[in-house]
């Protein structure tokens, strides 16, 4: 079955965040001094082969962990849905 | 009122994503070839100061046309919540 992944990885709150920092800085200048502390993180989809919803979860897991997410600095979730 | 916005977005689906295309190939080297098509965009959390959700709607469509998403290679979508 083809399911489809949607994968957020954020700064963790603790962190400075530089790039959001000077986002919130440029909201000032283009008149929306109401948007404050922009933070600023990944969104990734995929598709994955897998039999079951389980299967998938641990394989998105596996991918977080091992290659999309730095944890030191990040932190993730995710959800999986069957594919249209 | 202070209000939490989720933006996500995604290189336009018709566009190339060397980012993504890159990551998918190394889905492979991490033993996961069910993975494929990968997408990479950005997932931007903001505040706002407004008087309700329609002002805080209407804010983060202007920022995301003028200063967060490139249209011409990007679409965005994003939800409006009330802050906790």
């Amino acid at each position: 079955m083809k399911f489809e992944a949607l994968i957020n990885i954020m700064p963790h709150k603790a962190l400075l965040d530089p790039q959001g920092k000077a986002v919130t800085g440029s909201m000032q200048n283009i008149g929306l001094p109401q948007i404050t502390n922009v933070r600023i993180g990944k969104r990734i989809t995929l598709e994955i082969e897998a039999v079951d919803e389980a299967e998938a979860n641990e394989m998105v897991e596996t991918a977080c962990k091992k290659l999309l997410a730095n944890l030191i600095m990040e932190s993730y979730d995710y959800s999986v849905v069957v594919a249209k």
